[in-house]
């Protein structure tokens, strides 16, 4: 009458930090690692059988033990050695996903969390393949002009008035799908750069701007989701007070916001495979 | 060389008060609505042409006017008249999901919200088509007993005992998928009361009895998908103080967290068309 | 040239969860337990000499192990307790204060977290004293008419409009000070009777009321405090639309918002001691 | 029977994003602003008389209007302005802090917030005087080495190991009063500096330290008040696997975490004034 849809499970926001302290200046690498599994899980969802269950507190431990095992390397390299490793029997897919703050350096052995912008990096491993994504979020940038919007339609309810200079603000979150060789830095600057350079007449032609600066600066990548928020930036109306406000002065609201979401894909992109799958699934 | 891809836009988060003041008691309804167009939007993409984006800002203005000129009524019913409303021209389809927490009476004016527990709803419009999900987040639930874990594979990175009485403990996210027609206070009480009288095996077992007590107390739900942290509460060693702990001290963690994620499906279900699109995309 | 000021220490947010498994239907506590010890000091701050500090890894141990001996009873008397025991040597004052969420029944071990509301309890204790507040957090409220605001000052930045009919929403954060009698349901009943059953003027002059009530309601309570952001819901245009919107349609806004503080202190309160003293410092 | 005890009220969290264009770069503030006013203030609460109540929205325009008229300055200078403003009639005391975020510059008009730390001034004047406190919230730090922490009591309920090497991480908060002339550079460098430098035999004595650093580099600090909390970093045992961990692989947990507090004063500190009385009340 019913059966077992979509499912997976693990454990998620381990909180590893690792510190390599090889040489006289030690290196701190902070990452929350999540894992997802799934495969031939019919039993212990319709019996309560576990016997194929991995339980989520070994997937945590294995992920510590990596980390001394095997060092954490790019997240991209550690995501794809627990990936592969998670693969087998039952399990005939693992997802990892694995989120990095960056430390800067103080001195020798100390560090200052310097943003909370995070690198991203999934990687979803089958039998015989691996699927590649990277990514950041909490990108958060704003540009004071260079931006417009105007010639959008008019109903019954359009109020809003049309600029020819307004405030940009977004917080991007981004991710690029590629075949495992994809410069973080050159995606990451290309992004930054087109932002920085881009005359908007819309943030979703600023959106399709940056995903291709990213498609052009990683020959590699093929294809880029962007969810990218309007933060609203409101000039005041100051006329009140006798006081003109030559786009100076702004409220800065939270919600509602725009939210504005676009792909750029590579032509000869090839299939994505399961690697733009729902995480989580609700 | 390249193309736009998946997209869609919108206004997120428009967060509106509906007071009903029909009679001597007044009715308050609090709504979180986001709403998300895709169709034929080439032009703002790449040329920032805006001639086919209808401004947020006018959808925003269009919750906030269809509260007053068609009612709320129920968060399915207000997304459905908003998301089919939405559709024409170069949009071809609209999004609208919304977020309802509800208030809790303490006199014919005064109201208390009672918990943040949001009933949640999501409707897919197209010009001949209409898809619904309704769903629930935020629904925090714990077992003290009736909750076993044992007969998981052990391997080289297995530490973790097996126990025949823990604390389950969970945040429940769903979504379910139907014809428009499910009561949601059915499948909300089936989620309940399913989830106290189940003796678990597993979370994931509890998870499909959840979801299959959701298919039978309601006909016209074809499929639903369940997220079930596991918000484990560690029993606490106080054997150090000379005392026994039989499962009576626990500390709750925050992180990491087990997270399970599953599908029921209806063996007739229909094609589930859009309804299970991600959004946000990233 | 310099000397140590105040201090403080302690571990913060021990989440501690007990249950009590005594007959067929087992009951839930759920606590965050935070300590804060000060006294003669000088030594771990000027030269790194802990011979005085009790680790905070011991005080969160001392939290699970009263919970298994001494069971948990009321968050005043858990807090006493614990306070107490903290006091002696170097440690001249210790401060306890415990925040407790409510798990409301599904059945014998199912429980269902009803709402994120926390009720507080405060004890400071010395060699030979005691103090106490009781309170609570998170207690959300809404009158949808019974709200007037007119009558202000206005200056030369003042647009306000006056108005006879208002919607008032707060998150009522209360602290009462007492001599460790005082019930904490008649406080909160006080509130919540008085918030709304009250016709107010101005948020101000709600706060005074329901801190008078609380007074009234509990004759050991010397003080109470409360802190009532107002939390602006703003009767949206309609008239582009042409629309009419008599106090129906709201926007609730997130930020900026009014912060209404008071105290309501009885004629004849004694001295408050520490118990008013910051917490965090900064 | 009952009178009105402390109390103050105002507009909170004003978010003002100013831009300056008056050469090619733009520059971009973003701030946002609270005030609280106190006074005589018992018309309003006993009785509902508005007369004295400088409307919170007011308050609000108040604000975008000064950044308009005046700039907006040091955070101290912007806060001074309106504190001092705020004063007369019936409000005595005004009180106005502001938490600033910075933005790094990406080109002429494109910038990124490159972190969430705060910088935060706090101002309060009455008819004849001004207290000043300068400080910063959020700033992440992080040792990997030279920390100690051993030599602290051992009771009944004592399990923590001693150590001579142990990760130190905290996110400080501190607050140092003056007479509005310090340097918010050289008190946040001396911070940073001492942090790295320092050799921790227990956070207290660092706390310590990091004070009397911003006393030594700021003549004119009267007081500095530093709240850091301990975010633990548990070596974890990887013996079960077969190997070793020296001080490598760490977990990074949420709660609980020490909370250590305290004050450095210079010996001919004056009088504080109200600077260091709690905001919010509860």
């Amino acid at each position: 009458m019913a059966r077992l849809g979509i499912n997976q499970y693990g454990k998620a926001e381990t909180h590893l930090v690792r510190v390599v302290r090889d040489g006289d200046a030690h290196v701190v690498r902070d990452l929350l690692v999540s894992v997802a599994l799934s495969g031939a899980l019919e039993a212990v969802h319709l019996e309560g059988d576990n016997s194929a269950v991995l339980a989520t507190d070994t997937q945590k431990n294995t992920v510590y033990a990596f980390a001394k095992e095997h060092g954490v390397g790019t997240p991209e390299a550690f995501a794809t050695l627990l990936a592969r490793h998670f693969v087998g029997g039952a399990i005939t897919q693992a997802r990892v996903e694995v989120r990095e703050v960056a430390w800067e350096r103080l001195g020798d052995h100390a560090f200052t969390q310097a943003s909370s912008e995070q690198r991203v990096a999934v990687v979803i491993a089958s039998a015989d393949e691996t699927w590649f994504a990277s990514g950041l979020g909490g990108l958060v940038v704003l540009k004071t002009t260079d931006s417009e919007f105007h010639g959008f339609p008019r109903d019954r309810y359009t109020t809003l008035k049309e600029t020819s200079d307004r405030v940009l603000a977004t917080e991007v979150a981004a991710r690029w799908r590629h075949d495992g060789t994809a410069s973080f830095e050159d995606a990451r600057g290309a992004l930054l750069e087109c932002f920085a350079a881009h005359h908007s007449l819309s943030l979703q032609q600023t959106l399709y701007a940056m995903g291709s600066a990213v498609l052009e600066a990683c020959p590699t990548v093929a294809e880029i989701r962007l969810s990218m928020p309007n933060k609203h930036h409101f000039v005041v109306d100051l006329s009140p007070f006798g006081l003109e406000n030559p786009n100076e002065v702004f409220h800065a609201d939270d919600r509602p916001y725009g939210l504005i979401e676009g792909a750029v894909v590579r032509d000869d992109a090839p299939d994505p495979g399961p690697i733009w799958a729902a995480y989580p699934l609700v």
